[in-house]
C-alpha cells in the first residue's frame, strides 16, 4: 500500500509499504478514506520536534474496517469507523474515567509503522479504539469531513471548553485560530452554550470562521490593547479560557485574561513555553488545566451533534487533496495558505 | 500602643506607635489578644521580598473588639473575634463566591501601618471580615491557639486540600512539613476524610506531628527515590497533590506524584520557581490550581471542628513568647528552632 513517510526537515514522501496485517488478536485493519493533516503535524514538518527519518506519518484518519482480529466485537468488516489519535483499551481506569490518552495500552499513530496518512492502518484494540460512524454519514460528504475532525482537533477544542469549566450562558475566550481554537469557538457555542464566545487570532479569514462558529467577538491579538479591551468587556476577566497555540505569549495572555477563581485550559502542545507566569495562578485562584484530549471519550457525543446539524467542524478544512498529493498539503499548512488540510483516498 | 516594626532584613522591633482609630464607619479597632508569625514572614525577614523600613508586620491575629464604626452590625465592643489574613467586604461578586482573596475591597495587613503583631489592629469592612469566636473559645488556650491557625495557615492548607480536589476515601499527598503542610494533612485526614494521606518532608519532628494529624504514610524528602516509592505506593500518582513549598523541586515533586486526571494544588508563596514543567500537566490532563487561601470562606466550618475537638491545629505552634520578644520570634523561626510561633498579649 502507499503511505506517507518522514525524510526530514519539509520533506514527507508518499512511498509504497508493506500492507498492515492483523497481528494481535484486538487489532482491526482499516482502509483510509479521509486523513486529515495537524497543526501539530508541522512540529516535526519544520524540525521542531525530532523524528527519525522512516517514521509514518498522520494521526487524524476515518475509514472502513477491512478485517478484524478473532477478539474484535464491536467492528466487523465493512463498518465506517472513526479513529481517534491515540488507541486505547477501553478498560482500564483511565479509560473508565474517559481519560483514554492516559490508557494503560495507550499508543499514538504516526511515530512508528502506522500512520494515519497512508490507505490503510492497524488500529490495535479495535473495539476500545474504534466508533461506528452514524448510519449515512460516510455518505454525505461534509458529515464524512466532520467525523474526520472528530479523531483530534474537534475533540481537542471540545476538551479545552470542558476542561475550562466553561458553562451555559458564561463567558468563553478562545486564544488561537487554528482549527482547534475554532473547533472550541463551535464547542463553547454550540454545544455548551456560552452566551458570550471571544476568539482571539490573528487572521481575518479566519476569525470570520469563528463568527460563523458563534464568536460573539473576535479580537486580532497583534492589535494594540487587545488585553485590556477584553478585560473591559468582561469587567475583569473571563471565567472559561482556552488556550489553544501553546506559546509564552499565549499563555501569558490567556492567563491574564483568566477571571479570579475561574480556570484557563491550554490544548495547544505548549512550545518555546520559557516561564509560565505563576503568579496570576497563584493570587487570582485560577485553575490551569491541561490537555492532551481523550477525543475518544467525546466521539458518540459530538457525532450526534453533526448528525442533527447543530455543528459542522467540517468547515475547518479548507484545502482538500487527494492522499498522492499529502506533501502540498504539508506545504499549504506551513505556508498557512491552509487552516487545514484534508487528503482523499476513494468515497 | 506597642507595634512590630521592619527595619530591615533580619531586623524588625517592637516599638510604640499612635494607636489604630475608626476611620471608616465600617471599620473595627481589635485589641489583639494573640498573634503568629508565618512562614511566609520569612521572605521579607530574609530580604527575599523587598519591604520598606517602616512597615508594620504580622497578618494572623485573633483578639477583642474595642471599638467599633457607626455602620458596623455583626461585632460589637467585648467580642472576641478571629481576623482572616485579608479584609473583605462580605458583598462582591468575589466575596459571595467565596473567594475573599479577590474581594474588590480586599487589603493586607502587614504591608502598610497596620500590622497584626501589635496591641492593637484597625480592621477595614469588619462586617466581611470579621467572625465572632463560638462561645468559651478564647478562655482555653489550645482553642484560643487553635483559633489564630483560622487566620492563616490552617485555612490554607484546607484550602489546598479542597482545590487539590481531595475526596473522602482517596488519596492525597502533602509537599512540606511547615506549618500550611501540617495543617493541608490535618484537613486531608479529620476534614475531607482521605483514607490515605502522604506527608512528604525533611524534618523527623514535623514529619512526627504529621502522623499524629493523620498522615498514613511519611516521606523525607532527602532520601533516595522518595517519588518512585510514592509512585509504586499509589500505583501511578495521587488524585490530589497539595504543594505546600513554593519552589522548584517541590513543584516538580508534586507534578510527577501527580495520577493522571489528578490536581495538585499550591499553597506555598511561590519563590525562585524558574520553570514550570508544562509536560506532565499536558500529557496527564493534570489540574495546577492556585492558591492565595480565601480563609474567610473556610472559619466558621473549621471554628466548628475545633470546637468538636475534631482537630486541634494549634499543635503547630511549638514556641510561645509574650509579644514584647516578637524578635526572637522571628530568630527562631529563621533558625528553623520553631514551626511557628504565637506572640500573647492579654488573656
Amino acid at each position: 500500500m502507499k503511505a506517507t513517510v518522514y525524510h526530514g526537515a519539509r520533506d514527507v514522501r508518499l512511498e509504497t509499504v508493506a500492507d498492515p496485517i492483523v497481528k494481535e488478536p484486538t487489532d482491526a485493519i482499516v482502509r483510509v478514506v479521509r486523513a486529515a493533516i495537524c497543526g501539530s503535524d508541522l512540529w516535526f514538518y519544520r524540525g521542531v520536534t525530532q523524528w527519525e527519518p522512516g517514521d509514518r506519518t498522520g494521526h487524524e484518519f476515518v475509514g472502513v474496517v477491512d478485517a478484524v482480529g478473532s477478539d474484535v466485537r464491536t467492528v466487523k468488516p465493512g463498518d465506517y469507523v472513526i479513529a481517534p489519535f491515540v488507541s486505547s483499551d477501553g478498560t482500564c481506569e483511565y479509560c473508565h474515567a474517559g481519560l483514554q490518552t492516559s490508557c494503560t495500552h495507550m499508543s499514538n499513530w504516526g511515530d512508528d509503522a502506522n500512520g494515519g496518512q497512508a490507505e490503510a492502518v492497524r488500529v490495535p484494540f479495535a473495539d476500545g479504539t474504534l466508533v461506528k460512524m452514524a448510519p449515512g454519514m460516510e455518505s454525505d460528504p461534509a458529515k464524512l469531513a466532520s467525523a474526520l475532525t472528530l479523531c483530534d482537533v474537534m475533540g481537542t477544542g471540545h476538551h479545552g471548553v470542558v476542561t475550562a469549566d466553561a458553562r451555559r450562558g458564561g463567558t468563553v475566550v478562545v486564544i488561537g485560530d487554528g482549527a482547534v481554537g475554532l473547533c472550541g469557538v463551535l464547542s463553547a457555542s454550540r454545544v455548551v452554550g456560552a452566551e458570550r464566545v471571544i476568539a482571539v487570532g490573528h487572521n481575518a479569514k479566519r476569525l470570520e470562521l469563528a463568527r460563523a462558529f458563534g464568536a460573539t467577538h473576535t479580537f486580532n491579538s497583534h492589535d494594540d490593547g487587545v488585553a485590556g479591551e477584553i478585560l473591559e468587556l468582561t469587567q475583569g476577566g473571563a471565567h472559561s479560557v482556552v488556550e489553544a497555540v501553546g506559546n509564552q505569549e499565549s499563555m501569558e495572555l490567556g492567563l491574564e485574561l483568566a477571571r479570579p477563581g475561574g480556570t484557563m485550559s491550554f490544548v495547544g502542545v505548549p512550545h518555546n513555553v520559557q516561564n509560565l507566569p505563576l503568579r496570576p495562578l497563584f493570587v487570582k485562584n485560577v485553575s490551569l488545566h491541561g490537555a492532551l484530549a481523550p477525543t475518544r471519550a467525546y466521539v458518540e457525543t459530538l457525532m450526534d451533534y453533526v448528525m442533527r446539524d447543530a455543528i459542522d467542524p467540517s468547515r475547518v478544512f479548507d484545502l482538500t487533496l487527494p492522499l498522492d498529493r499529502v506533501a502540498e498539503g504539508y506545504q499549504a499548512m506551513d505556508e498557512r495558505r491552509a487552516i487545514k488540510v484534508v487528503l482523499e483516498n476513494g468515497l
